[in-house]
């Protein structure tokens, strides 16, 4: 399993419509689901966000001050459900381009601590893998053994996972290009850095999502994902909502997006 | 936890049209929502069959043989795909309800050998009883180390559950009244035990159900219970499609039913 693995994290912003509760980006994940399919890529694991489907119903409940009256209990049911729905629409995709999407419940398997994904049981992952499915993961509701309850993010599990199954790539597909010197949104002089070192990443202009994102945006993201590159792997930004640049990326050829490298 | 928690199954012949492919009964669901509901149980478990959503695609990719060719292998995805399908219906009946379902895919953290469930990680579900969760599991597809893969049957998971998680009560819904001296569409004389030991059994007219069945119908199932019989409880059969039965199940008021004894 060692370096052959690749995985692939979809950002919740490019399979929903972020400004529309629970409405799927139907188009984008239909592209997406062709250029996976077309990349071919002989072991790979996905795992995608919440986006307008998880963050707006997680608000609600304050699922991540964890557990502090019961009227919170329901929320952690809706959250969990509404992500099913997402990943039901992920899954379908998949499934559409032939290819075997299983999905995997991390509220069915895992649990933080103060937040924290300690430890996570992947024997099964790997047995998946091995016999060539296609595991679906996804941010959800989890059990916290500090807090009652927490969100595992997509990130969390990323990082988690490209360490313990040591995997030999790790796309990352986000809304925008990749890493910036500044907000190209407002800066026409904002240069995007196709290359950055974990020492360097301070130079990053990053600003919390202006959506609800209570797993805390892209300097949160980053942030998670440095531990993965502590480790000495290198992780690939790039825009999944521009059509190739996840194939391309997955096929490891030359593509916009920032490399963040150890 | 000992001794407090109810386990209800509720077959797929209940809750699915078993004649109409991935068609649910979605009448029956929301009565029985109704009926869980109101009979309040403090500590619940509920575990669904898989009806007209799992069993024929479960026998068009011959899941139940095994891994043998790879072209069963998206069939496994097919039919985990169905059974989230039927999964979600029954846990938006119970949300409905205000009762804060949540779903526990088997095929996250459990696998079988040669079709036995050996072992079974009870732990988080324990945490999420404690929580006041409403766990909902369900009939899957699951890795098995002997033969590649396995359907895990709901019923497997009632014995197994019932036995590790020390359950106070064992509901069975089922779309007959209970067990019979003969088959009572074809015999007017037949006889509804109320009452059955372990070891007369054997008087029981049990036929293989008319529908398609991968995990073999009522003999399995009355097999397969016999396991948490053996151990020293009741499992309580009842017609889950004839309103109030399952309500009274539950409330353990007095129910036309079977009621298997040690």
């Amino acid at each position: 399993m060692a370096g052959e693995l690749t995985i692939l994290k979809l950002g919740g912003s490019v399979l929903t419509k972020k400004d529309r509760p629970l409405t799927v980006n139907l188009a984008a994940m239909r592209r997406l689901a062709r250029e996976i399919k077309n990349a071919g890529t002989r072991s790979l694991l996905i795992i995608h966000g919440g986006g307008s489907f998880g963050h707006p119903l997680a608000k609600r409940y304050r699922i991540m001050e964890g557990l502090k009256d019961e009227s919170q209990i329901i929320g952690f049911s809706r959250v969990h459900r509404a992500m099913m729905e997402l990943n039901a629409a992920v899954v379908d995709a998949l499934l559409e381009e032939g290819l075997p999407a299983l999905p995997v419940s991390p509220s069915s398997f895992a649990s933080t601590e103060g937040g924290e994904l300690r430890s996570l049981e992947t024997d099964l992952l790997t047995k998946y893998l091995r016999m060539g499915l296609l595991p679906v993961l996804y941010g959800d509701v989890v059990l916290d053994s500090k807090k009652g309850f927490s969100i595992l993010s997509g990130d969390q599990l990323v990082s988690k996972l490209a360490i313990e199954l040591r995997s030999r790539l790790i796309v990352i597909g986000v809304d925008v290009d990749g890493l910036f010197s500044s907000d190209p949104k407002e800066d026409a002089g904002a240069k995007l850095f196709r290359r950055i070192s974990l020492k360097n990443l301070d130079r990053v202009k990053l600003k919390p999502s202006k959506n609800i994102d209570v797993t805390g945006g892209m300097p949160f993201k980053v942030k998670e994902l440095s531990k993965v590159v502590e480790k000495g792997r290198q992780v690939l930004l790039v825009n999944a909502l521009t059509p190739r640049r996840i194939y391309k990326a997955l096929l490891g050829e030359e593509v916009i997006g920032t490399v963040i490298d150890p």
